[in-house]
């Protein structure tokens, strides 16, 4: 076992006591950092960088140079699992991800088949080794992936969706089909996820990303039984440590107390959710990550440790909290203002442990 | 007073006994009808039909002569109030509403006035008039108006946005100037609102469509205070009836016992939120209304009554449930899924009464 210098994100994931508050933001390595746009430059488009271990290793550090983060996030696409199922991922310029081949017919379902992480993801896979080396045990390395019923929306919408038609539609019309692609997803996410963690991810964490636009009995039947799925069958040790799951369903604010009861380690929030409710919803079963306003950095330093200190004061005294914005951070934000954001969750927390 | 001949969803958002659950849809008088877009189309556009009280009364009753609704809502557009204010009302092809004079300036925010409903908003009141004239008391009609936070999402943003950078960035920076928006907002929607009342609304519903975009804090000053404080202001009785209010946030599911406090008669519910637990949540204190998800009328006539009588059930016994969608109809629906939805209402509902 490779000994961490800083482990304080994995210790709070656990609930065990830690000297401060550990930070990180999500999309913490991306646009807002003129670097990252440089190396993106480089590498010609979004998914080449994805897709070139070398340069996502070189941007997943670039935060960590800047700001005092607690953890490092392998810098990938959610969408690389149904891209590896031979959906044709693209990007069209300002548009968001699609796909060439949307599963449209019933024969293209049922042919959906299991990525094997080691060879269709291998640009993952030695992605994730190159960076946790690079790293040199400094912060831990989180993985990552879109669950389920996230993969599924894009791989049957083709692409973003304001409303969910497609894939509504065939969770109403025909939930055999649906189901049977959440089945497929829920191996494939369970491969791709422990594929990881041999490489050397020290966390995981599941991005349902549209579990929240479901109805509530929606969700507990095609979003969240296939995340616990994924839970159950992940290694949950190696290496000699505890390897903590993060599961972060946006807008699932009003179901914490099932998510909690998945068998994940912590729940991810977004800022709608008042942390302290929260944290009384769920007890001591999980530990809780977020959830400052992504837009709040659009402000100033005030008002950004004003904000910060409302939530560290909402969450209360002792471990188990991991600091985050409620979603990605913007493209639009200020380098100045994330540093600000970091700064203000160290300084802050410390009177709480 | 006029005696209605089918009072029922009055009856339910008082919480007194029915013979059956209401129904009524959010947006049912729109582009899924071919008849409405006859309407649509001879008025030129959809800012002239909003204008005009005859056709406005025409589009109300359209849903009304094709399916046994249990109320009848005013045709209108929830930004007539920021049109009355000046700022310039217009829709451009496939976009949404837009304001032509967004509030960039602090002199701007200043200088806002309350529209009198009787000059500026004339053409809404009588639409009411006539509306109401028209339905000759078969149903009861609802008046509405947009939430004071709502409104200001689209007069600060100039247009819909999908993260409120511009009124989010005001709200973190300037909280001063987003409160006098506010301020403004609410005095004008109350009066906008009692002019509705006085002119024949029998129920009125506040629309908080982006409340549920703001953090547990931020809801908590800047949506939900400013719409307590209409609830506060509006005639309650009137021509020897109540007068109920209901408060629909969108994405607000966390907040029902806040919401329920307001003073509001009843809580529009949108499909995230079982509306059993919501019930349970709330207690007598207020009726609930919902919360089909819209999606669900992409689907066939079965799964449409299968979901029905889910929400039916999980409901329970006993008044105090106004079915509705958990959001507007979408104009891509089938109107025979429409009248499936209707009739499995008035079917199944009948068990619980």
């Amino acid at each position: 076992m490779n000994k961490l210098k800083n482990d304080t994100f994995l210790r709070a994931l656990l609930r065990q006591p830690t000297e401060y508050t550990p930070v990180w933001m999500m999309r913490q390595a991306g646009r807002y950092l003129p670097e990252y746009n440089q190396t993106r430059e480089r590498a010609g488009d979004f998914l080449s960088l994805c897709k070139n271990p070398d340069l996502a290793t070189e941007v997943t550090l670039q935060p960590l140079a800047r700001f005092p983060l607690d953890a490092a996030i392998l810098f990938s696409d959610i969408l690389t699992i149904p891209d590896a199922m031979g959906l044709g991922l693209y990007f069209a310029q300002g548009e968001g991800p699609k796909f060439e081949r949307p599963l449209r017919n019933e024969w293209e379902i049922r042919g959906l088949t299991v990525p094997d992480p080691d060879t269709h993801l291998r640009y993952v896979i030695d992605a994730v080794t190159q960076i946790r080396k690079a790293l040199n045990n400094e912060v831990p390395l989180i993985g990552f992936s879109g669950s389920p019923f996230t993969l599924a929306c894009y791989m049957v919408e083709g692409g973003s969706s304001s409303d969910f038609t497609l894939v509504k539609t065939m969770l109403y019309s025909r939930p055999d089909l649906l189901h049977h692609i959440l089945d497929v997803n829920a191996q494939a996410v369970t491969a791709y996820l422990n594929a990881q963690i041999q490489a050397g991810a020290q966390a995981v964490m599941i991005f349902d990303s549209w579990g929240g636009a479901l109805s509530h009995a929606a969700y507990h039947e095609f979003s969240l039984p296939y995340m616990k799925r994924i839970i159950d069958g992940l290694i949950r040790d190696h290496d000699g440590a505890k390897v903590p799951c993060i599961v972060f369903t946006k807008g699932g604010g009003l179901w914490l107390e099932s998510i909690a009861a998945s068998g994940c380690d912590a729940i991810g929030l977004d800022w709608t959710v008042d942390i302290g409710e929260a944290r009384k919803r769920v007890g001591d079963k999980v530990a809780l990550q977020g959830n400052l306003d992504p837009t709040v950095l659009f402000s100033n330093p005030e008002a950004i440790r004003a904000e910060t200190g409302k939530i560290l004061a909402s969450y209360g005294k002792g471990s188990g909290h991991v600091f985050n914005l409620g979603h990605g951070i913007s493209q639009f934000t200020d380098p100045n203002n994330a540093a600000a954001l970091i700064e203000a969750v160290h300084e802050l927390s410390k009177q709480y442990h």
